[in-house]
């Protein structure tokens, strides 16, 4: 397996001004996989429950997907109920079931342990530590977090912050773990710790990477209307690393590619309910929207 | 007069996390013209009261700002207090006090009426409207308004927005006179009145051109640290606005780079309180941080 994801897969119900969706297929892992199978192969990690719908797992199977690493447990899939309003920017949690989750061990199969790009989906950190200890020799590890373990795991995040070489996190968690409202100086005290590459996400105002003498800044990719902006984030980041695991190489051209491979799958995923979108999406309409980005984005210098 | 800007001079007594500043030179012509002025000859018109400080006068002056348009009335000069929280992007208006400006009625001195490009800066869309007729055979006009004018004069706005080639609108502005969350839909409404060219600009978030087959997103250039971000948006205007009368154009490539210019100068008036990094801006420091600019944003096509 080229690239491995760790994280939740989930049955989400969830409400916008456009319209509901009850027990839809999400989580962090599979917006991830969804994203990713179009550059690299890519396992899940990850836990479901028995009560977890077939057509589901019949779904990730088709596109290609790997799923040795997807176990079944006796007992309820992880459920997360939110809702968003006009500004579709925040998510408004309005019940979370872990379930089996909550009893979550990932244990990487051996073909996995092989894997070269590793993604650690937003869990416990400690879950985290666990995992980079099962892989043997990754060329590319990244991983997201999130507030609840920022304020209740510090010490363990920081300890696996320091083990990796990518962290992807949101723009109000940078400012938090870092306690600075400047982006810039948290990334660099995170740089700090040991990852070479931060990327900080700013919904859909785009996102900046921070790596070695490289500073890159863009917007989103404007869209026409949102319908569902559940798993942006996690598709982005399933882009970015299968472009990264594709490539194999991080140099900075690459890595801006990455960011912006990333910028447009996540346009995709908000256009559709769930992984509505995601599930349709080929390297065609990927091209022609990174060459629109590229398009829309730039400006020439001046010759007068 | 190239470029004339109308709009309110003031005194500014403003508050941030990072110090405070009280009787400052602020409002919006101010800080257009002084954004300007490092493109293209510009005029202010303008009311000041006898309370006016002779220092700020000359000041203008020895930046090369035109002062004919500049009166003096009996009376306080417009004053306006406000703080920003750490959240940097949102002015709290503490105190407005119109004082002269609550009569003001702008007159264009006869060398002004001949002026190629002018702004209107948010003041009363009557007022505006006045001054289109003014104005002989103008090649570029534009305007800038707020949520007052919106909800209060929503007709006599529509009236001049029709007049004018390019609107300058704030994100939120542009959501509430078009009644749509999309901004491509907002843009779309307003250009459907008559102008050519929309700007919608979103703060720390960078801003979106809209034009004749052209769209253009840019992220805002990105701080270490903003001392008072006042007068950013005006200051966008004057650098676009003069950059736009400098080249003589409104093709797309020079609508683009007028926008990085605004962004670019933008940036630099948060850097300190009031006006103080505009009034030593030079074009040395401008072409700097543009090619800066440039290089955070670009990527390249992929040869693999």
């Amino acid at each position: 397996m080229k690239l491995v994801v760790v994280g939740s897969v989930a049955l989400d119900t969830l409400e916008t001004p456009f319209g509901r969706a009850a027990d839809a297929l999400g989580g962090s892992a599979t917006y991830f996989s969804l994203a990713a199978r179009n550059y690299a192969p890519v396992g899940i990690v990850g836990v479901v429950g028995t009560d977890f719908p077939r057509p589901n797992v019949d779904l990730l199977v088709e596109r290609g997907v790997d799923v040795t690493g997807l176990a079944s447990e006796e007992g309820q899939t992880f459920r997360w109920s939110g809702r968003y309003d006009f500004d579709l920017s925040t998510a408004h949690t309005l019940d979370t079931q872990l379930n089996v989750f909550a009893g979550f061990k990932p244990h990487l199969p051996e073909a996995y342990r092989q894997a070269e790009y590793l993604f650690l989906g937003n869990i416990d950190p400690t879950l985290q530590l666990d995992v980079l200890k099962q892989i043997r020799r990754p060329k590319l590890t990244a991983l997201d977090t999130m507030n609840f373990w920022i304020s209740g795991k510090r010490d363990e995040l920081t300890e696996v912050i320091s083990r990796v070489d990518a962290v992807l996190i949101n723009e109000a968690e940078a400012r938090q773990y870092a306690n600075t409202y400047s982006l810039l100086k948290a990334a660099r005290d995170i740089r700090a710790l040991g990852p070479k590459v931060v990327v900080v996400k700013k919904g859909e105002y785009g996102c900046v990477l921070f790596a070695e003498d490289c500073y890159f800044v863009t917007p989103a990719y404007p869209l026409e209307s949102i319908k569902d902006p559940t798993g942006a984030g996690d598709s982005f980041a399933g882009a970015f690393m299968g472009y990264l695991a594709r490539a194999g190489r991080t140099d900075e051209p690459t890595l801006r590619r990455a960011i912006v491979h990333g910028s447009v799958v996540a346009s995709y995923t908000c256009e559709e309910f769930s992984v509505g979108r995601l599930t349709t999406l080929d390297a065609a309409a990927i091209d022609r929207r990174y060459a629109e980005f590229r398009r829309i984005t730039h400006f020439e210098d001046e010759r007068e």
